[in-house]
């Protein structure tokens, strides 16, 4: 049974075929979000858990979306239940660290018509190493915030609308060949998708040229852009093969500021946890490692869905911003099929005479064969922002509390 | 003196930096155009020895600019010398395949400040497989070329010329890090163009909403629109070498119908030419090695200056396009190394740790090492059209009488 079980969550996992199709407001789409609901990353936890700059962050959403005029007003009201934390998974969203969603914030939506289900991630906040979900909260921030809600977010979602919606797959099939990893790396997918909408930004220039060239600005200033869109494309995939009973693949990883956590197709919603290892990073300049703090981390799903660490022999120019060297980024890429349920039939790897990336992590196969997933993230400091990249190996703990947790619901 | 005169070439053509400026009519803009002149690819050769496409290609150019009404009266005006037939690096010019430039064919105008020297491509065709520069002319030919020369290129020499000018090696730079290796491999380099170009393009759509679709359409439609500008950009570099008493490096590498050949820094204008070899092909469907027939080609160019087959670790998904496997590729650029006095400081590929590609060949290294150049090239059929692309290794022949040449001139 488990076999077959997860025959077809790999089946869903690698054939969902996501579709970017609005831009709007988290609490006009997102079902169950409230004005008082403030959704951050990895398994939720109770509130005096939250440290650092995960808990700054929340605390600097409630302000921003003046569910409290200050933090300590925010941390009385999150204490009385005024105010609710929630998990982004919960709610069909993915969070980039610290992760971070508000009700008046703006979330892409991303349906996925194969499965019929629908999943969402906030904007790219920009450049700035100092960006609320890297725990971040200042006027400048907050200007920010309020640019992409005002500015960016409502052509955003005209010109995805005017597109069509946008594919996400046959983007990210291709930056796979041009260097990207869709992680840590998002250049190429980024320029693609800007090829994508750039006819209905040029209509759009007629009407209003401001918000237009404010756009522009906004798609072709950073190449991160893509990273909140890969996120979302995989979500909407690993959520599609969330749920087959029997099934032993992972359906999502994530952590906060304590725990690294995964789920399970056939195990429901339980998180399984284990304490955060440390990452191997490549800081920026004058930064050391005694400044790394983890506040939370959701991005990791797109090594759930065949991206990220497990594709990053597509992305050797991951050496400048990460570290690692191009033997070792193929050594850790080749170590992921040994825990993958299969190759991905889209996402393939040139380097590797284009074979498919690994995808569908087994529980099983981690426990068995002690390799850990690997992931490629992003390194907040102390102090907040960002600070380097690195790449992050899952705690065996969490697949093995997850197997037995297997064991005794499908009693072998 | 000729290591210092080496030295000298070398730093010539790996620290140009071409810009493009402009696109305008060739007759406005190269120097020594005339209306009765058609540019074709490699060593200019008596009207006689030109056949097959290239020999087509070049009556199809005389039909098209008004020289003649038909390709018998096109045969006797250039018997006559009524037209002359020239080849396309005299005029600072580099021909795609054949070549084919007529006086009021629209050009890329790049400048190398560094040198103060400037060069010149013509425009990619589009992706139909049947175009001039490949030996075919018919009515659809001819209406793509007036569609090129009519609507896309005042609006691209407007909106290059409203950006400022686009410099064309950071461009370079960062594509090598996307899988373009900048010859049989342009996607990465094309999204990067189309990038900088797209604020003053936004701007025109005001005025002229047609055009810039129009301007769109053709920019995103192939992947290979930005294999003209690197080939005018190694022009610049390579031209900026030339002319470098005691220098045996190579500044041009073409063929024509017949001969391979090659040009040499410190031996004048003289072409060093020998049979061409046989190209190792990947076709199109339904094609097979008895159509493939040379008809000219100069974008070897790019090899000439450090990319295309000299960095083809750098584009391992040109194994889809032209064939060959991973290992092959990499053994092949290592190779390279051999026969070059350098690194090139900003062109490197992130498989190779981010080493500079290898630039500069040296007759020397070539004729001792018993190593040839290769190059990623497009194939043409002999009913004309591209059939598809391969791998082109030069004639040691070539280089055995540079260094006999050079032998005679620098008596050592």
């Amino acid at each position: 049974m488990r076999e077959s079980a997860n025959r077809k969550a790999f089946a869903k996992i690698s054939g969902a075929a996501p579709v970017v199709i609005d831009v709007q407001p988290a609490i006009d789409v997102v079902p169950g979000m409230a004005r008082n609901i403030i959704l951050t990353s990895g398994a939720s936890m109770p509130w005096e858990r939250y440290y650092g700059g995960q808990r700054a962050a929340v605390l600097g959403a409630a302000e921003y979306e003046g569910l409290a005029s200050n933090p300590l007003a925010a941390e009385e009201k999150i204490r009385s239940g005024e105010i609710v934390v929630a998990g982004c998974h919960d709610y069909g969203c993915v969070g980039s660290l610290a992760g971070i969603y508000t009700a008046s914030m703006p979330v892409f939506v991303v349906d996925n018509p194969v499965s019929g289900n629908r999943s969402f991630c906030n904007l790219f906040e920009g450049k700035s190493p100092f960006r609320l979900n890297y725990g971040v909260y200042n006027q400048k921030v907050r200007d920010n915030l309020i640019y992409l809600q005002d500015e960016i977010a409502p052509i955003l979602g005209r010109v995805i609308r005017a597109s069509g919606g946008v594919e996400l797959s046959p983007i990210i099939k291709r930056a796979l060949h041009m260097g990207d990893e869709l992680h840590s790396r998002n250049t190429a997918a980024t320029l693609l998708f800007n090829q994508k909408v750039f006819p209905a930004l040029m209509k759009e220039t007629k009407a209003a040229e401001t918000s237009a060239n404010k756009l522009y600005e906004y798609l072709s200033g950073g190449d991160y852009f893509f990273l909140r869109l890969s996120m979302a494309a995989s979500k909407a995939a690993s959520d599609s093969a969330h749920g087959v009973e029997g099934s032993s693949m992972v359906t999502a990883m994530a952590f906060n500021c304590h725990d690294f956590s995964i789920r399970v197709s056939g195990l429901g919603d339980d998180w399984f946890s284990a304490k955060l290892p440390p990452v191997a990073a490549k800081l920026f300049p004058n930064h050391d490692d005694s400044e790394i703090e983890f506040m939370g981390g959701e991005s990791t799903i797109n090594e759930t869905a065949g991206l990220g660490g497990f594709a990053q022999a597509a992305a050797f120019p991951l050496q400048e911003y990460q570290g690692g060297s191009v033997d070792h980024m193929i050594q850790m890429n080749l170590a992921m099929y040994q825990i993958t349920l299969g190759e991905h039939p889209e996402y393939r790897i040139p380097y590797f005479s284009y074979r498919g990336t690994p995808t569908g992590i087994d529980i099983f196969r981690v426990v068995e064969s002690g390799q850990s997933p690997v992931m490629d993230i992003g390194v907040a400091g102390k102090d907040g922002g960002q600070i380097g990249a690195g790449v992050l190996t899952a705690p065996v703990e969490c697949f093995q509390q997850a197997v037995a947790a297997y064991r005794e619901r499908y009693v072998s």
